[in-house]
């Protein structure tokens, strides 16, 4: 691939080989592991020093990373997390910026900073991460690889440090479509069962309307070609028209999932830096510093907001429906340009208005580096209904391959 | 109700009285928290006092009590919970047994048994409490009260101990349909969306096979009473039918949902015992010991198992259909029966092969207080299919009231 050295990428917390424990679905693939994801007698770090050694080593594996061991696949190493996962940008505080391999002077984006550039960087094939408001889609995005997050919790949590338990999912980054395939029917434990073939491609107007216009016209440039290609039809389609009433997609975030997050961490990651009071980055101090000034009694409505447009969204993604829009609304911004808070809120605001939309929907989205911007890589996203994950990779594998 | 003081109930950890917020859809209605779920300020001792000690007072309640204080319950306190919620008798080493208060000499059931208790003593309109193997269900159907685990994930976690991701849910248990079905609402975020009207009965006969005769005789009188009045058609279904191919109900705990909860809680929970050495009681004891014998690597494969079951049980059970069996295969057992491996062996494994259907299955179940065997009350369950929640409140509804 790249050549670039493991020192060089930046990528890992610590470098070993583990299994495999048995020859099965994935052999000779290697992977990395996010570091919010147990491994056995290593402490995990949560990206948080203080939180490393607050607590003992784990005695078991996640239930994901044994999966993978025990169907052939070979672990490398343990690789870098922004702190508690509460960032999109993969700039951390405490173990530094992953090199985005395709773009070495720009951000590789977060919070699976390090699963992004161990795949980037050549070093694995794929790389377990984790994704909230889009920590495999973004730095998959910016990082120009292929980035999974399943539908909600289609893949076991157990040994996975909980997030946000009603959004977060585990992932998987890999280097190639197949290589993202293969370890993801053994942690979605597919089952062969008949899935239709994709019928239509919608693409989501909104979407396209919050990316910069070079990410835009890529993005549609490339599905108008697999559209012409595969046959299958290409339709525009408003947040609007999608769900049924007059609503824009920037409600998925700003009106939904953002504060459903804001509550889930506040129970899950604030008590604990409450209690414990560790050492934290700047960066994140200055979002931690908007968690606790959340009134959460207030916001409890958003929780049947998110029930809600996951119903609506749903029933506008019918069998047969993907439905497509840029995974990211930017190519990866400069190393050091997000300093201003007006440009870190135009980054998460219009990245998240996009990424919100899968995360509200609980269903699978799989992030593809097809688009290039001035030789910048940028993804281009295929999303289906819930649970219809072995559908989205049969679409996406017709469609793109 | 049965005028049972606090005290006599032994439901309680500890009294105090919490929220409103606000007035809202559960106006007047008080309810009681399991000990695994956050109430802030407070210690959650996940039926541990060394749990308890060693982790500070959380500062957050948990999401799904947020919700219920906001729309106008108020809390009463916390209640028992079975050690690390891994039981479903209800005999706790640490907490004592809550009382059963319309079989005193009985046992009431868990994990959730301060949950039951505080309910069926008349001290509360509703629990919150948590099931994985059976433990809203089972003291539920013991106590002779309603219980609801809903499908998978559909009530926030956040704030709630985890014990197996794959597996848990938060669930509601009341001493009404009424009581159950508002507080379900608001957890649920129920939206409102159109659902079918009932049209068939199935009677899972597997599930009747494995409850001693009174038990069944007196469910399956139930239901052609049920049937009769509400003129829906009752048939019998074998498991086999239900998913297609020749497998025994047993499938879905043996084979499955017994190895994946080991699996889960070794992760989890099997980490921490290991690393702090807590005082454990010695019934928890003597599970644990089977946990950490167990070969996990070899057991991956239960994981695709339950996926298919899921799958094909699922597909058994299309809109309009619900799933009946009683909640238990026996009444509560006497205090201090369970003292043979004997007799350990023959309560968990009947009651684990009927509970580990909707655990299986990710989909709602109701434990329905309509059965007496000789004075002594059990549960008669209605399922449906995942996420079908709603629906299966608006059947019980009809059918029951």
């Amino acid at each position: 691939m790249t050549g670039t050295t493991s020192d060089e990428s930046g990528a890992f917390v610590e470098q070993f080989e583990i299994g495999p424990y048995a020859t099965g679905a994935l052999d000779g693939l290697s992977f990395s592991v996010k570091d919010n994801i147990d491994l056995a007698g290593r402490p995990t770090s949560f990206g948080s020093p203080s939180w490393r050694d607050a607590h003992p080593a784990p005695l078991y594996n996640a239930v994901c990373v044994d999966q993978l061991l025990a169907e052939g696949a070979t672990c490398r190493g343990k690789v870098v997390a922004d702190e508690f996962t509460y960032s999109l940008d993969g700039e951390s505080h405490f173990y530094g910026t992953p090199r985005n391999a395709r773009a070495p002077d720009r951000i590789p984006g977060g919070s699976s900073s390090g699963s992004a550039a161990s795949v980037a960087n050549g070093l694995v094939d794929f790389s377990l991460g984790t994704d909230s408001g889009g920590s495999v889609r973004v730095p998959a995005s910016l990082c120009g690889i292929w980035g999974l997050r399943p539908s909600l919790h289609r893949i076991s949590e157990a040994g996975v440090l909980p997030f946000m338990p009603s959004v977060s999912t585990v992932g998987v980054l890999a280097n190639s479509l197949v290589a993202l395939e293969r370890p993801a029917k053994v942690l979605l434990k597919s089952t062969g069962r008949a899935v239709p073939d994709v019928s239509r491609i919608l693409y989501l107007q909104d979407a396209f309307n919050v990316a910069d216009k070079p990410v835009a016209d890529a993005a549609l440039n490339a599905l108008e070609r697999i559209s012409g290609a595969s046959g299958v039809s290409l339709e525009a389609v408003s947040f609007a028209e999608l769900v049924g009433y007059d609503a824009p997609l920037s409600m998925c975030n700003e009106a939904a999932l953002r504060n459903l997050q804001t509550i889930e961490f506040e129970s899950v990651v604030g008590n604990w830096i409450e209690a414990h009071k560790p050492e934290l980055g700047f960066v994140f101090s200055m979002a931690y510093g908007n968690v606790k000034n959340f009134d959460r009694v207030k916001q409890m409505k958003c929780l049947a907001l998110c029930e809600k447009l996951f119903e609506d969204i749903n029933a506008g993604l019918p069998d047969g429906t993907v439905v497509c829009f840029p995974s990211t609304p930017v190519v990866a911004p400069l190393k050091g340009s997000l300093t201003t808070l007006e440009a870190v809120q135009d980054f998460y605001n219009r990245t998240m208005t996009i990424t919100a939309f899968s995360g509200v929907g609980r269903f699978p989205e799989i992030s593809a580096p097809l688009l290039d911007v001035g030789g910048i890589p940028v993804g281009l996203s295929f999303a289906a209904g819930h649970y219809k994950d072995e559908f989205l990779l049969k679409a996406v594998g017709k469609l793109v391959r």
